[in-house]
């Protein structure tokens, strides 16, 4: 809990309950059910939920001893048993969080890491597990589609059953594969893909790209800091490239409040307009400030503070900053204290909780008729 | 100029002129002097301002071909005519800014690219050539000490006669040396002579190190994240590695508003604990967020947007933000018209602009009688 929270805890809306004095949050304080005497007016959805089966365990733990990173990523952590359920024990976490809806999407680095046939063998398999939870609880779940960048034919059809057929509310990838991004014009046909299905990619973090794994190994930090840096590289990686101007109805889901980019915004443009001009680069058709703002979407996941999230809302705008909780890496039910923590207006709560994420993911699940 | 610097430029204190209602950043609008009707009661000192000689230009020069990064580094840009002015003109420049006093440093990436002896040799020079230009305009300069740090000993050395002897206000080290971090133990007797001598380090950026150069490598994006991401990594280094604990007097300095970290503050706590906890890692005596908040200092420059600076001022506290111009590569004018458009208290502005800098680098340079 840092400083930048405790000034915001007096004004909190409905629906927060009551936040110690000390700042610290606290699952006994909050609303537990969602409600506070009937006042909270908007759902809570989270759009960054892990999950996982045993059958992509079972693959990954066969890598692990090869894989260095993978000792301590997701499948190392205590989290197994949570990630793992994606039923009833699920949605009573979010019942007792306060939780709405949880759009699903299976935990990182996926099925990227697997042989092409394997990845798409478990990319489908996955998703048919997250469409039998969205079947059990249909008001409770959606989903985000799990991509095989490294089988790009075979996935833009799998995208095509999981958003037409399935009815999830996007796709996922986990930055890089096999060390590329998807600039890389063979990772193209996903990207046309979701473009054409009208859903949002979300970019998740995984383990660094080769090269940066090492710089970026900092012992305690691979995650606070090296997650940002892979995912905000892929990013402007996609940006550079020309990939958003290929496919500019592509709408990019960054987690962590866009892992630092929309800080840097009014100084990407600066130091863009700069390096072009005096290198004499041949300049992208739009600043880096407009790509952000028109094709890329921030959650809060792990990023429920003040002091950033205002600040991103003033850079990105209240239409793109929605929420996650990045179930179950955090906690879930201190998520939604501290975000309810954060003086927002009944307008920008509303949006950020529940209008912003059944507009961006087209989500219909748990929703009011 | 971004949006987020435009809901604020109604109520701007004194000193910053007219602005544009665009939010157009004009040097013809801004007061030209430094006063607007005597009102300014606060002197401007901008902290991270750079030179360089001709001795150091040639040397560079030389090794340019074989560098591949050096062909867009500063010694490429149009900078070299202000850059190589330590003297009338700059001062002329200053004035026509509004900046009182400049801390001079040499520009990135300083004396680090060559072999020990050249290094300490043109360290020593460049010093010489900062002390002079103190010595005809003792009201407008200060200066941080070139650093080589390939020459530790000799360094240590020359630090002593840069503080004690020149009054020089701290050491600018521009990130790697030879891919190497400071957190390596043969760098030790240079962060201790700083320590000894109660003057901060500035941390400056220069092109990233080996591994990270190549995916970093994103064109027009050199500078505003790569330059980011390396010397936030380069932080977050010193930190797991317990300098900042065997050095605890140390007071970096970063500039951009610290590299991003300040706005993740909050996430690096929670994920350290996490993922020391979970990997069973030798955790440090401190929360990443105490470290940054007891030996960090991060200055504005390239930074003047109101979102990212009210964030930075909530996340470390007033007394740990600084001004900068980042002349010559900023246009310094704009600096000062910018960032006079900010919000902020009369006490912070005046904590921003003289009284931080003055208490962190010990600098009387023009100071009132």
């Amino acid at each position: 809990m840092g400083i930048s929270k405790r000034g915001f805890l007096q004004g909190v809306a409905a629906g927060a309950g009551v936040l110690a004095a000390t700042g610290k949050a606290s699952a006994a304080t909050t609303a537990t059910t969602g409600t506070v005497g009937g006042r909270r007016s908007y759902q809570r959805i989270a759009c960054e939920e892990a999950c996982t089966t045993p059958e992509v365990v079972k693959e990954l733990s066969r890598l692990a001893n090869g894989v260095p990173s993978m000792k301590s990523g997701p499948i190392a952590g205590p989290f197994m048993p949570d990630l793992l359920d994606i039923g009833a024990g699920r949605v009573r976490g979010m019942d007792a969080a306060g939780i709405d809806v949880q759009i699903l999407s299976l935990v990182s680095p996926g099925v990227q890491l697997f042989a092409p046939d394997t990845a798409i063998a478990l990319a489908r398999d996955v998703n048919d597990r997250m469409a039998d939870a969205i079947r059990l609880y249909p008001a409770r779940f959606g989903a985000l589609a799990v991509v095989a960048p490294q089988a790009p034919a075979e996935t833009a059809k799998e995208l095509q059953r999981c958003i037409q057929t399935l009815k999830f509310n996007g796709a996922l990838i986990n930055s890089h594969t096999n060390g590329e991004y998807l600039d890389q014009q063979k990772y193209w046909p996903v990207l046309e893909a979701i473009e054409a299905l009208g859903v949002p990619l979300y970019l998740h973090p995984r383990d660094p790209a080769p090269g940066m794994e090492v710089p970026l190994a900092i012992p305690g930090f691979a995650v606070g800091w090296g997650y940002a840096v892979e995912t905000g590289t892929h990013l402007l990686h996609l940006m550079a490239g020309g990939v958003l101007d290929r496919f500019p109805k592509l709408q990019v889901v960054l987690g962590h409040l866009g892992e630092t980019l929309p800080f840097l915004l009014d100084r990407l443009d600066n130091r863009y307009a700069w390096q072009t001009s005096v290198f004499r680069l041949k300049a992208l058709p739009r600043k880096p400030s407009e790509y952000l703002r028109e094709q890329v979407i921030l959650t809060t996941s792990g990023m429920n503070y003040a002091a950033p999230v205002r600040a991103a809302i003033e850079a990105m705008g209240i239409e793109r900053v929605l929420f996650s909780a990045d179930h179950p890496m955090e906690v879930q039910a201190d998520a939604v204290t501290e975000m309810e923590g954060i003086r927002l207006t009944a307008t920008e709560r509303r949006k950020m909780f529940e209008d912003n994420a059944r507009r961006v993911f087209r989500l219909t699940a748990g929703a009011k008729a």
